[in-house]
């Protein structure tokens, strides 16, 4: 009876991924493993609201998700192409030996990144969503930067990097929201969706790097 | 003589604000006053070029200058009013004893409001420009918060409203680009160079809220 209950919540557990059946090397939604986050949803709505992100950009980002679904892979070629070639970023991969870049530990985090594009596709923005904003942040921070990956890379992402890198995933993911005849009036609202979801997920990805009451 | 030079210097220190003859209250851009970023150019560089901050964002910025000059007041209307009906906003103006909003902090920050939109435009990104960034970022700090305006309002504005603020900034802005005749394309062109620098801007003044080295 015990082992059924253990086997009914594992497929609980994995069906609420949604995004992605296989669960990907350190990725961790939704379990125990993810800490409560010190931001709460009422702080989401209120931060949501500044941005101008409405329900109309949860329609354009769930109209997205079946647009992206298969061409996620191609989506990563193009980001690892402008992380690959633009030095400033591919340091924070960086052994910190050796200085060069760390392969496994670019691998496994785009697997994680794939699920990632699903995921802020999806727009379930519920407590679960929310403490896996927090527990990016950390694996951007000190606190956890290459210890999910047991990577021997640099010890933290600079933050000034995480917002500024808003644009070139925008920018680039836009032909491909275009990539299955959706109308330029909706690639253009998919787009300017996007737009706002990333911003908001790398500035709440900035909160293990302020004090309480700063952030 | 020693009047000759003294008149020579305030001239040409007037003269270096271009965007405006007069310095309105609290206004310190290129002074002694402002003290060195600890940010280099090299490195505003280096997060330019991430944000693929080109030349040719620099030039739909020129070209905006023009358009927006004399429409700075009715942006302000369009920006004060979103402040205004969005509490957890106008919060960051609210007096620390009877929570409303100081009349003459709102009005003293509009008139260097006025002046940040011609020097966005004018994107000319010195060391000056770079040392006001830190200034501006300061001043939404602890450190120098209410300070410039002898306000009594609470002490800090909360980093994730700042960047979270370019969406609205931005979006609010295209009409007024739109308003003197430039072709959709130049518009599109000129909005984007805007959500880039605003963007770059608002990471900038996040500096201070942040340790050495995870900035």
């Amino acid at each position: 009876m015990k082992k059924i209950i253990v086997t009914l919540i594992t497929v609980l557990s994995v069906s609420a991924v949604s995004a992605q059946d296989k669960r990907p090397s350190g990725y961790t939604y939704g379990t125990k493993e993810v800490a409560k986050s010190p931001f709460s949803l009422e702080e989401l709505k209120l931060l949501q609201q500044t941005l101008l992100f409405t329900e109309d950009d949860v329609k354009y980002l769930k109209m997205s998700h079946d647009i992206l679904k298969d061409q996620t892979n191609d989506i990563l070629d193009v980001w690892y192409g402008f992380v690959a070639g633009t030095p400033q970023l591919l340091y924070f991969f960086g052994n910190t030996k050796t200085g060069k870049p760390e392969g496994e530990y670019l691998a496994k985090v785009r697997e994680r990144f794939k699920i990632w594009i699903l995921q802020t596709a999806e727009a379930n923005y519920d407590q679960n969503w929310l403490n896996y904003q927090y527990e990016i942040g950390l694996r951007h921070y000190t606190t956890k930067k290459n210890k999910t990956d047991k990577a021997k890379a640099v010890p933290i992402v600079n933050y000034r990097y995480i917002p500024a890198l808003t644009i070139p995933v925008t920018t680039t993911l836009k032909p491909f929201l275009a990539k299955k005849g959706a109308s330029e009036h909706d690639v253009d609202k998919m787009y300017n969706a996007w737009l706002k979801s990333v911003l908001l997920q790398s500035i709440l990805w900035g909160q293990p790097y302020m004090k309480q009451g700063e952030f």
